[in-house]
């Protein structure tokens, strides 16, 4: 246990005398919850799986010595509950994701549970507390690598859980609905963790950002204005294949010069639209060959905005244009866009106490829309949410390289305190 | 047998009397060949191997009940001879190959060696000899699939043969010497398959296009130019790769997208070159997905053109226009074209009377390169060859509806036959 090297933060003003402390302190437990990995030397952790166990059970131990009454819900989901200073009091919800991707780094998802629970630590340290409840909340299914479908816990939470995944099979032809009785989670207990604005203030996430805006703005932390809505499908382009040597330029239907026009429209409009982002990530020349003028093109299409209307219609114009462009070229353009997600914006005076937090501990916080999906859209519509966002290296995750400075986790640390203990007013 | 199905030509001059025969004679035994593969339902039929042995057997047959004496050479090619009016004069020597790719179609290469054969048996039919010998040849290996270097058939009688590549192995681990010795082939002789121009009058090879000039233009038969020269290799673009949905658009730096650019960039400059082509047949985004910016692409890039200063001053342009593209998108952009083969030249006399005969017959021949290579090309410089391409439907060829019609094949045929009536004079 790294407990007695992670000494408690002195009492007194968290935000005013205990610089570096949380961080160091987050970052220790990181380190020990990295290594609890489904497989050697990297970091996997499925959802429902040996580590994923093992490291609910230290969470809840942590939980536990943070002074905190641990349960788990239908969905494995942990719950962490410091009590108001009246009982039964609606709870201040902080909460991320303790699964991984395969070979994953150790911030995602596991900085906003372990944080969340370090500041709680420290107020039970000091004996602190607020008339709201706080609820460190460690969701497991958050990456989707196991199941199909992802955020069942927060979703549950939500009240919005789909029981119809409960069929979904892993790939080993296990079903969701065997893995929970596995884990020894109540399947039917499942609607009661659903949770209304009469018992709950509000969900935060502290995350790494995931992405290189922060590191470019020189900004350690970052308020989250919304989660973006997304688009994604694929383009399959059919010319005709034709013999590399003996077809001339001019007789060609290349399904390849298509997709090449088509990647740089997306590219152009993408760069002209603010806050927009639009990806083609994967191609293909299916039966494609050095010689062989391509016949066919699959690729992906990613398209993510924190707008809705704005996402969709740039994805109509986009769409007119994708099949102009192959039309001039006599080549066939289907345009299969089978996700779409809507955009679930931030609460605006929870990302305004947030902001206003990080100014009054004297950090500048930038603010940015969030390109990935997070446990805290699943609440879009049920509770008001905000999300921290806090710098990571080289803009990389879903890396073993995935790094976040102690000194970054201990500002968003010390703004979430700060945030804490202003809310109450 | 299918000899009965095909009676011979009547006698008397070739190309007044049998309009449509030899295109049915010729079509008949290309069925008869399509039914020797190595694989059951499609056809492949691959150098030294057991579907080769009965083809050469079977042509073999064929040549001797043409006229020809038969022998094979120390690489498995098939040599008829049609003798002259003097004993051991110089031949003028009809060829192509009949190995295939696999799932083939039926006429690539065997509608020259049966265009030869077709043609030696209506003179012999009729007792007519030339100063000059015919020597119809088989070639077997043309397509280079078992083995990794091709047309070492026709580099032998080149005198090129590079005994380096014997010990090359195929996909069983069968070395090229092991395979020739177990067909029975004396790899000793090899070395006395070459020919000269003391002993061979030149080459001439019917082939179908493999592409759709002649089809676009209307036109049963084409003269070939040359065959083109090629450059072939691999561009490599290093960019970063990032989450599509958290890196913005001005911070990416996107391989996928300078591979779009420079694709763009290959069909423009091919299309302003006159007679040159350029592919990029084939894209990978290794390690891509449709969630992440990508950070590699390998692509194929072939060039081939009949000039071989053309083809190398326009790779030499492409070569600084992909890496300026790449460098103004931050993208590392490696090139390695390890393949350049020189052009090959048709003969110009020996072209001049194929398409006087053309004339005489009656029918329009058109002039074109060759895009694909073809064992002509090993005569380089060493005897004069000339080709005649046959239109093919839709320009398709290495595929089982590869088809050229009877009446084109007929008019090849008869040309052919004017050709050689003619070149005693």
């Amino acid at each position: 246990m790294s407990l007695s090297r992670n000494p408690a933060p002195p009492s007194g003003t968290a935000a005013d005398t205990v610089h570096d402390r949380f961080g160091a302190a987050i970052a220790a437990r990181l380190d020990e919850l990295a290594a609890i990995s489904d497989e050697p030397a990297v970091l996997t952790r499925l959802y429902l799986g040996p580590a994923h166990r093992r490291a609910a059970d230290l969470v809840a131990l942590w939980m536990r010595d943070a002074g905190m009454a641990v349960a788990m819900d239908g969905t494995a989901s942990l719950i962490g509950r410091y009590e108001a200073t009246t009982s039964g009091a609606p709870a201040l919800v902080i909460g991320s994701h303790i699964d991984t991707v395969r070979n994953a780094g150790r911030f995602d998802g596991n900085l906003g549970v372990v944080t969340g629970l370090e500041l709680v630590r420290a107020l039970d340290r000091r004996g602190k507390r607020y008339p709201f409840a706080i609820e460190v909340v460690a969701f497991g299914d958050e990456e989707g690598v196991r199941f199909t479908s992802t955020l069942g816990g927060s979703r549950a939470m939500a009240g919005r859980f789909d029981a119809a995944i409960l069929d979904e099979r892993d790939g080993a032809g296990v079903s969701r609905r065997e893995a929970l009785e596995l884990f020894g989670c109540d399947i039917a207990a499942i609607p009661r963790s659903a949770r209304s604005a009469a018992d709950t203030v509000g969900y935060v996430e502290v995350h790494i950002e995931q992405g290189p805006v922060l590191e470019a703005g020189d900004l350690a932390i970052g308020v989250v204005t919304a989660i973006n809505g997304a688009s994604r499908g694929i383009i399959e382009l059919t010319g005709k294949a034709g013999h590399a040597g003996t077809t001339p330029m001019d007789l060609r239907r290349d399904a390849l010069a298509a997709a090449a026009e088509i990647i740089l429209a997306v590219e152009r409009r993408a760069r002209a639209e603010p806050e927009l982002v639009a990806t083609v990530g994967h191609i293909e020349t299916p039966g494609g060959a050095g010689n062989t003028v391509p016949g066919k093109v699959q690729m992906t299409l990613d398209l993510r905005s924190p707008s809705d209307a704005h996402r969709k219609a740039v994805l109509e114009a986009l769409e007119a244009e994708m099949r102009s462009i192959a039309g001039s070229r006599g080549v066939g353009c289907e345009i299969a866009m089978s996700y779409q997600a809507p955009a679930a914006p931030c609460d605006a005076a929870l990302s305004a106490r947030l902001a206003a937090s990080a100014q009054r501990c004297g950090y500048p916080a930038g603010s940015l829309p969030s390109g990935a999906g997070h446990d805290a859209m699943a609440f879009r519509g049920i509770l008001p949410f905000a999300m921290l966002f806090v710098r990571c290296r080289d803009g990389l995750s879903h890396h073993p390289d995935e790094y976040a400075a102690p000194d970054d986790i201990d500002v968003a640390a010390r703004v979430l305190a700060d945030f804490i203990d202003h809310l109450a007013t």
